[in-house]
């Protein structure tokens, strides 16, 4: 490990034994203070680019009510978005929708691979050794949130369901938010898989043939704890029946 | 594990490779919504009553520079106390202090049992597990933080090194840190192993023959980032050479 400041993975319920694993690639606002908030601008700095707002707090409570492991990354993803492989350029973005990060431009070779030594690689090697350590695991479930508005646009949504090959668990939890009727929710949107953003659900999910799906969810609706913990509880009434439809015993 | 809302443990840094395991028992501040803050008032709701001040991210800096494992409780220490054992009254306090806690008075032997299989069992599980898992682990170091004031008495001290009954450590480090002549430091306060607060370290460290020692700092010292981070490094610049003073290598 590459010493950030802040150790890169943490592991949230580690002796979970329910049947999901959960991860959250942009869990944290951490930005090492060496590297002086990227130079970003203050008003940003506790902002949607820099970290999905909400997502561990949901993700932490969702664990419990699975009782699910949950890997969650200790950086922000402006200093490696760990849903983007190595190669891709904006696992080190210089510019994130409205805010510039000068901190990430014009970084040399050398610079990239120390960013991705110290985020990208121990926060999978996390995940590995997770998925690695039990045979009877039934899902992969990304955590996420998204922007209200969006290029100055509001979001009519509320939670997203993406996936990559494997729609399987995708479309079965769609279903049942659907027919819950209580939030508006869609498949593979904000994004899609076009958009680059399913790299850990093809690195750890569909490389095991293990069903998964990425949640996507309105970041002002995970804002503050009561919102946190009842999307936690929406999302625990849709995937245990959507596990158990896909075979396996929820 | 019993669904508290919250994750009873999480493990920071899970794959760090050196030599030492850090444990913070007092971590969170997180109190279930249905135990209704325990029926403290507002104004202790973020209070030492309710965890150690700055400890984890305290924790979280050490981990990151000693490339540590950190194993946190996700719970308050109203919940449970997880340095303390199933048996002593003060696992559940009804009384903190300055802090009378409503929610903790009059639980039947089944509340408390309820409570010990949340926080306690997980919690110590966890450890169990991490020790467990690697047979070079060098020594077990407990951090916490203590109240600058207590019953009207401003405390004259910045760090305490506490043992139980393998002193090897805790006196290692003293020497370190009295030498450095940095911080006001002091063997075994503001407590000692005669008030029961060496639970985990007997537990877990004792009872391996690992080298052990709980570390209290006044949370004053550690309420801000850019204080975590400064007491992280000084604990890292005490703990290698000590490491290493006992045989290891640091």
């Amino acid at each position: 490990m590459t010493d950030m400041g802040w150790p890169a993975v943490e592991i949230v319920n580690p002796g979970g034994t329910g049947a999901a694993a959960l991860i959250c690639e942009h869990a944290s606002a951490f930005i090492p203070p060496d590297l002086r908030d990227l130079g970003i601008a203050p008003e940003h700095r506790r902002s949607h680019a820099v970290w999905d707002i909400g997502a561990r707090d949901m993700g932490c409570r969702l664990a419990a009510r699975l009782d699910a492991p949950l890997v969650a990354c200790g950086l922000s993803r402006l200093v490696y978005d760990c849903n983007r492989p190595p190669d891709a350029p904006d696992a080190i973005p210089a510019q994130s929708e409205v805010v510039r990060v000068p901190g990430n431009e014009g970084l040399s070779a050398a610079d990239r691979a120390a960013r991705c030594r110290a985020a990208h690689d121990p926060f999978h090697a996390g995940v590995s050794a997770l998925l690695d350590a039990r045979r009877d695991w039934q899902a992969l479930v990304t955590l996420h949130s998204f922007t209200p508005v969006y290029r100055g646009r509001r979001r009519d949504l509320d939670i997203g369901f993406l996936h990559d090959a494997d729609d399987r668990l995708a479309r079965a939890v769609l279903a049942r938010a659907g027919a819950a009727g209580r939030y508006r929710v869609a498949l593979n949107e904000p994004y899609d898989m076009s958009d680059g953003v399913t790299y850990s659900l093809r690195k750890h999910g569909g490389a095991r043939g293990l069903p998964n799906v990425m949640i996507e969810v309105r970041n002002d609706l995970i804002a503050t704890p009561a919102g946190a913990q009842a999307l936690a509880d929406h999302l625990q009434q849709i995937l245990v029946p959507a596990l158990a439809g896909l075979g396996g015993d929820g």
